[in-house]
């Protein structure tokens, strides 16, 4: 059998009774000088330059790559919620700033006294634009953190099935969408503080820095948009997709009920784009897999704003139910429905542009020759 | 009278017979440690410590606002010019790459053998996204540049204004537009690195960091997009904003003709829904500036992707016109109407959904208390 071995390679050989031993023939010769994430050095090893190292077997032999990708599965949704919090801790310094920093009158306004940049519709585009995105994004990480549970706990086997399917079909979105959005939301937090974001003592370019790995390592959005198209859409005749996106229309069914125009007509009409979106990619993947692949990073973002958009809804729905009883805080319950309404409004509308790149648009991704680039 | 008065204040002051002079009291405290631009060191100036500062009036007392202003207003063309010159740099680097670096076999090959990642589709679409839209700002950048000229030197006086109402309205644009999406293309070139585009030693990483103060430093986008719908739409009735876009409608009507339909089409319906915010940016500034303003910044990003798309319309026209002729670059001119195709395609239905957070949107950015974000 030929495969793939896993070895620990330790910095000191281990005595036989348990003791430290000598220095195992492998050295760091270099650290790299990365863009962020200081706090976590790469570093150029160099193995057996004098006489060889000593390695220990992990596992059984052939079967590294297996215990790598259990590794990788886990680090996947690890990922994306990494990109996440670091979305949610450059908003909590924009929001900071914002309400600090003084500048400008406010727009239509006969006092020429300036005010706190937070009063800017602007500011507060920027600032609605991380809040909803993050707290879909934190809803969606939480859903699929579930289903990992009841995939490996549950007692009836067609309910673990079901929830192993979406897990397996929501990893790649949580890796890939949380992640892409980091580098624009930390963008945003960046652009809320001006000129003083640039500087690096605010703080907040390090957000943008450490960011822009989480999209790439662990599986690039690339890799997490083909693996969601093949495996996790093709594969599987498209159920876990249309499973989902049948959710998400019976809660814009309720969200129409409960007099949410904006919400339910929106993210109708997402999930509407989003089933055309999986229907092309059945009739496209088996045969002419470039045409699928060539909107597969698009389609994995236009899944992660409907799914986004439906655990939103979800939330408004509960909030507006709440809101009725005893003792709740009637503030936070009313900034998750206004949260999910601006994300019904300004995110789910994204998903019509999407679709049609990835249904119209795969021919001129192709068409070009390489040495015209 | 009252205003802003500008000095020039030198290192060293000037004898009367023109030789150097004795050091003036104004030195350099510190440096900014900044996120990019490192060859452009931004000082912490200390004037006068020591007894006093001697500066030179620049032109007459109390003008210096107005001479700023001349100043910001080619800056800003020039910083719009900048962001689109780091992502076309940031481009060629990843096109570089991309013909480089051998990873995977090509997606629906039998052959196992790795390819060059410029075969993969998404790579290539991250390609094409970049290249697009660099040739289009690059367009408007140059049609700007054109006004400007005609504004200054047309012997017909309101083909002189005319020509200054459209720099006027295009120059936020230009600025705005190249910048933001220099945040993105120079992502992209980092993204098709993989890996290595975190790492400093390529080179990728620097003009992503660099990129970064385009969209602030000469007046934020925000800034641009406030002059844009106010003194630029607003104020003049939207009389540029629809020239231009019946300009727009008219070059679809073209490729309509020429047998494009994709282009004529999303050129249309993109042109339709700018005239829609067009129409809610005159309805609304007025009387509900904040509502206006909720929007102004997509708004910016709407007009840069309809205009772009009209630039792109325009060449390819011109290329399927050349391509009959004798000794043409064949290769240039095919490139030239794939890549409006892509960007008609890929970017112009973008339109829609950004056309809906402006038109239907403003509320859902308005009404969050400012204690609850």
């Amino acid at each position: 059998m030929k495969g793939i071995s896993l070895f620990i390679v330790p910095k000191f050989l281990v005595n036989a009774d348990g003791s430290l031993g000598a220095r195992n023939d492998v050295r760091c010769v270099s650290l790299e000088h990365k863009l962020g994430i200081h706090g976590s050095p790469t570093a150029v090893m160099s193995f057996g330059d004098n006489g060889g190292a000593v390695g220990y077997l992990v596992g059984e032999a052939n079967k590294g790559l297996g215990y790598m990708f259990t590794m990788m599965n886990h680090a996947r949704l690890g990922v994306g919620v990494e990109g996440m919090s670091v979305s949610e801790r450059a908003y909590q310094k924009a929001v900071e700033y914002a309400r600090d920093r003084v500048q400008s009158r406010a727009i239509g306004s006969p006092d020429p006294a300036g005010v706190a940049i937070i009063k800017h519709p602007d500011i507060r585009r920027m600032l609605m634009t991380m809040r909803s995105q993050i707290e879909a994004q934190r809803a969606l990480a939480f859903y699929t953190a579930a289903a990992l549970d009841r995939a490996s706990r549950h007692p009836v086997a067609s309910e673990a099935a079901r929830n192993q399917a979406l897990v397996n079909f929501l990893i790649p979105i949580v890796k890939g969408w949380n992640t892409e959005q980091a580098n624009e939301l930390t963008s945003l937090a960046v652009q809320v503080h001006g000129g003083m974001g640039f500087i690096e003592e605010t703080g907040v370019a390090q957000y943008y820095r450490d960011a822009r790995i989480t999209a790439i390592y662990e599986g690039t959005t690339g890799i997490q948009a083909l693996d969601l198209i093949g495996r996790k859409t093709f594969s599987e005749g498209g159920a876990t997709a249309r499973a989902l996106l049948e959710e998400a229309r019976a809660t814009a069914d309720k969200l129409a009920a409960a007099g949410y125009a904006s919400m339910a007509r929106n993210l109708q009409q997402a999930a509407a784009e989003a089933e055309r979106c999986v229907a092309f990619i059945l009739g496209s993947f088996g045969t002419q897999p470039k045409l699928a692949a060539a909107g597969s990073v698009p389609f994995l973002k236009l899944m992660g704003i409907v799914l986004g958009g439906w655990q939103l809804g979800r939330a408004a729905l509960i909030a507006r139910e709440k809101l009725g009883e005893d003792g709740v805080d009637e503030d936070f319950l009313k900034a998750k429905i206004t949260t999910a309404r601006f994300f019904a409004e300004h995110l789910l509308p994204q998903v019509g542009g999407l679709a049609a790149a990835i249904v119209d648009g795969a021919d001129s991704v192709l068409e070009l020759d390489d040495t015209l680039f």
